[in-house]
């Protein structure tokens, strides 16, 4: 019975939540009422994040320190970059957006990140890690000539820290003069448990608030020796500054030249609220290191930080989302099979029992990209490197050097963080490094910020790259033996969906796996489609949508898109009349473009070809990636419109 | 006449490099033999580089590192990797590479950089900064399970230390347990002065020395101290990490667990020696900060050590290294106009004094980028991040949404490493950041790690991106002037080359500067060339040499990659035959995929298109641009044959 609150102080505190609807309203609660509105707002996003799904374990380590930033201040004015952004729900629901939540990540709804359509308090649309200092710090540039200039402020994880950007930010913020407040929030976690030093020595700042106690001491002991002669003297000045870094816990970040304040408690508002204040008189760059907990209040979180990260929504049965499991039939879908990535973690495992010089890499993203078993299973040959792309990529090229066979496995997003890595590391010395580009398409939910639409162009261009996708899980296998035999790069794409269930053709009568070898999978009259990857799916089902109306469509699976099979096209070329490319990446420097390239270098070409894909604009979030690919014409209904269309003198 | 040595002493010393053409030869010197050796290096390298060209002050910098290295390691069985790798001339005298000298960076000689087609002692072909030491630990995985593991070592100046990739590397190689031996050279310049709180830090430590001693002096003190109290005594023990941390000058790196050994004398052969031999024993990460003057033994280098980074070379006229004067006739050559770099400063200056909005920012390369003469005269509005491409961009979305309009000049190269905040912090959020791509294309003398000839296709595939290349001085201008007055990213793209001394159209009578807009320079008849940027030039010649025989052939300037005239295009699909898209660019992708995307939308084509760019390979270096050009087929000759092919019916 304790613990149930009584009907009176349960309806105050729910009179408390109800009354902040933007931070004007929260300035009017009194500093004792902060406390307690933040609790209700963390049973509040438990509720409806359990409901909705999204990121709860880092908006419920926010709550606090959302809450008293609001609280001191004017972030209509101030600026505030929340880095990452997927702890921005309090700030989303401190600014008005409370009421939406329901929409949340849901097609037309909340966006699971800042965006600035939604808000004026969200000045940018992030979703990649580490760079808000160097956004804080660009606005600082841009206000510094004002009278009274706005704060810039960036909220960052530990995690993100450890990023290279956020290194060269601070490094660079602290040289530049400008004032930028750092709030560094650590909870130990990042979506996995982080790694590094940077984290070991974070963690030691968090164990040693005693000894900073301790260290008062000898400091006031040191100011009470007597001075002995005049070389201690000099040596005691001399030491003073290098005294000074040793009694402070964040020496790391003084030596760069940053102000440090803490440890504090990142669930304390009340301190939180009088330490911002404080920070408003400091110049340069003050970092206030707050301690959070991973999932405050989540009852799995204390054990299973990891686990409340991102939490599926109840709610809504988000397509494909729903059907992980093999068989499963979800309403008229056709049957699922595992997802691509558990396939393509499967084939992992299966290839590293047999192949000792197998390595994984993951930066940061170990339960993402299906490696947890791996990891489990061969510790010493898996290295999660933390958010830090460009070296994994860098180090993986090491690795082949010496003889080993590194897989990278990162989103097909993140490796834009590590392209020039992918250029002079691995494709310039011509290494046998295999990426597995994972989310390789539209993600549905997470919105543009992770749309892994840019892979196919920005890796083409480079010589040696060999660039492949699976069209299902068996040949997601396939590719990876090819790929771990290949004496050169070469990079395996898949979306963030599941393999068709059934297959088309039985493993035993495929083409053999050979780079630049596609697969015809159907012969056609007039029309011929070339998939690439999981389209090929969609290519299917919209010949066979055409066979029930008795009109044969060719559906080939492309299966590379560098070297292409310019073989085939070449004869496809004279013997269709219309050839349609299909890809879930920008129409501009794909697939798509690759085909006509290698048909512009053909004498004679009877056939039109046409590209189908992403149209040049940045696809916005969508309850599935089914929907999303609707929007830009790649389901089975786009696809056999674009085909009646070109057909449509015997159609009409 | 005691600064001339005797002529035996100096016979004495000819023969000790004389002696030395391998590592073996190195290490049957003895210890008291390696400082002369090291002083008649250096003699060797200020008359040859001085005659060839090339990496000056940095090779003068570590002749004693490479020298202690290769006499301590054996770098046949041990790795070493040089970080950008600009500074192994040392290594290559050493590795028996002395005798072709001469050849440096020459059509067919001794690469810039370490080249494994050139010696088994060079692993890699690396030209950007800041990941030797994610190789070398990528390398020590390879090699953990050997029962005597060989050495990983990384060289990394101060400059690339500050590149995130290189703290995301000591961030997770202090963790990862592997044994790396780190050798930071320090010269307190990068290619400029270095910026940023790890220089200042650096700096620092380098002032130290005597603190050092005087640390070692209280620490002493200290530990005389008699205990009162068992408060106290506790307070010491927990303090004494931190304690030590505060008495040795690198406890930043010690922060990061690495083991910090330093300052060193960057120049004294033997400690060098002495200190390479300690740390063979050690385990773990271990840096050795060795302190250089960048161009030792440099008449000009204590006064202008930037004077001395790269030199250009006395003996070879470099093709339009030489040509920098407007107006000046070399040879045959037509007219050169100021190089395309000082085009852009100028430009850049004049609208500067206009537009107090207009902030400049490079990622170290204020004299490369023609920055220097804003720097001095806006300091204000200039901002030199260092070798930090990532932040510099994303500080430049942060500066854009404060209302500024910031020119990040960064090499199309290097805009490599910042490609996700491209995307994410400015073409996402539709940033007004204007980008100026120098070295867009091929540069000569340093090869395929500078080659800049991906960027129209890793950008282009981006939404809200404008992609334009000016033709001449006059353009540059009004493109810049377009650029910063448009309300998104744009991308102005030129080479490592002059302007062309006579321009073809008076600057009034040109088409007026529009995003998507071409111009049309000559009509033709069945053959138009649609060139992109400075190539212009190129097809403008090949037209006069056709009008020369009575053919007309058309040439458009295409002035914007992104978005295309698709509209002129679409008319000269119809009206020409043959159209030809020139570009210095991979063929794939780039420019003219733009092309064929665009004529694979339109219903009837008439014309053939075909694209001339960059072969799918590395172009290798050679002396001069040209010769690349001629290499890939963009030089007069090679257009002019391909244009005769495609009109041979008429020609045979």
């Amino acid at each position: 019975m304790n613990e149930t609150p009584s009907p009176s102080v349960e309806s105050a505190r729910r009179d408390l939540f109800a009354r902040v609807d933007s931070p004007a309203d929260l300035k009017r609660l009194t500093r004792a009422e902060l406390a307690p509105y933040c609790e209700e707002m963390r049973g509040f996003l438990l509720e409806s994040v359990q409901s909705t799904g999204g990121h709860l374990g880092s908006n419920l380590g926010v709550v606090e320190i959302a809450t008293a930033l609001h609280y001191v201040f004017d972030l209509k004015r101030d600026r505030i970059v929340w880095d990452v952004s997927h702890q921005c729900y309090p700030h989303k629901i401190l600014t008005g957006r409370k009421g939406r939540f329901a929409s949340m990540r849901q097609t037309g709804g909340l966006c699971g990140f800042t965006h600035p359509a939604e808000s004026e308090y969200d000045l940018f649309h992030f979703g990649h890690a580490g760079t808000s200092i160097s956004v804080a710090l660009g606005l600082a540039h841009g206000a510094q000539h004002e009278s009274d200039p706005p704060h810039s402020i960036a909220v960052i994880g530990d995690a993100s820290l450890g990023a290279g950007v956020a290194f060269e930010a601070l490094n660079n913020a602290a040289a530049s003069g400008q004032r930028v407040l750092v709030v560094l929030n650590d909870n130990e976690w990042s979506i996995s448990k982080s790694v590094g030093s940077l984290a070991r020595y974070l963690s030691k700042i968090r164990r040693s608030r005693t000894v900073q106690r301790a260290n008062q001491e000898i400091h006031n002991l040191l100011s009470s020796i007597p001075l002995i002669g005049q070389r201690v003297d000099r040596a005691l000045e001399d030491a003073s500054e290098v005294m000074r870094h040793a009694l402070v816990p964040g020496h790391v970040f003084e030596g760069l030249g940053v102000t440090y304040i803490g440890p504090v408690d990142g669930h304390d508002v009340g301190e939180l609220v009088d330490i911002f204040e404080r920070t408003k008189h400091l110049d340069g760059v003050v970092l206030v290191h707050a301690l959070t907990d991973k999932g405050k209040g989540h009852p799995q979180a204390p054990n299973h930080p990891e686990r409340v990260h991102g939490v599926k929504g109840t709610a809504k049965i988000a397509g494909a989302e729903s059907a992980k499991l093999p068989g499963k039939v979800a309403g008229t879908k056709p049957i699922a099979g595992p997802s691509y990535t558990k396939a393509f973690a499967d084939a992992l495992l299966k290839l590293a029992e047999r192949d000792l010089r197998l390595h994984a890499l993951t930066a940061g993203m170990p339960s993402g990209t299906g490696l947890e078993e791996f990891a489990e299973r061969f510790p010493a040959r898996f290295h999660d490197t933390g958010i830090t792309e460009q070296h994994a990529v860098a180090q993986a090229a090491g690795m082949a050097k010496a003889g080993l066979r590194p897989v990278a496995a990162i989103y097909s997003t993140f490796l834009q963080r590590a392209y020039d890595q992918v250029f002079q590391e691995v494709a310039l010395q011509n290494l046998p490094v295999l990426f597995a580009l994972d989310r390789g398409g539209l993600v549905g939910q997470d919105g543009p910020t992770h749309n892994g639409v840019f892979d196919i162009a920005y890796l083409r261009t480079l010589p040696n790259l060999v660039l492949c996708a699976p069209r299902d899980a068996t040949d997601m296998q396939r590719m990876l033996e090819f790929g771990t035999r290949y004496d050169g790069p070469v990079c395996v794409r898949y979306p963030r969906d599941n393999c068709p269930g059934v297959e088309h053709i039985q493993p035993a009568e495929r083409r053999e796996m050979a780079a630049g070898k596609a697969e015809v999978l159907l012969e056609g009259g007039d029309v011929v489609l070339w998939a690439y990857g999981a389209l090929v799916q969609q290519a299917l089902e919209v010949a066979e949508r055409f066979a029930r109306r008795g009109v044969r469509i060719g559906v080939v699976d492309a299966r590379f898109a560098k070297p292409l099979d310019e073989e085939l096209l070449g004869r496809h070329v004279q013997t269709y009349r219309h050839v349609f490319t299909l890809e879930e990446h920008q129409r501009a420097g794909g697939f798509g473009s690759a085909v006509l390239e290698a048909v512009s270098r053909l004498p004679q070409v009877r056939a039109s070809v046409r590209i189908l894909g992403i149209p040049d604009r940045f696809l916005e979030h969508k309850s599935t990636r089914e929907e999303q690919l609707a929007e830009a014409g790649l389901d089975p209904d786009g696809i056999e419109r674009v085909v009646r269309f070109a057909l449509s003198p015997q159609w009409v």
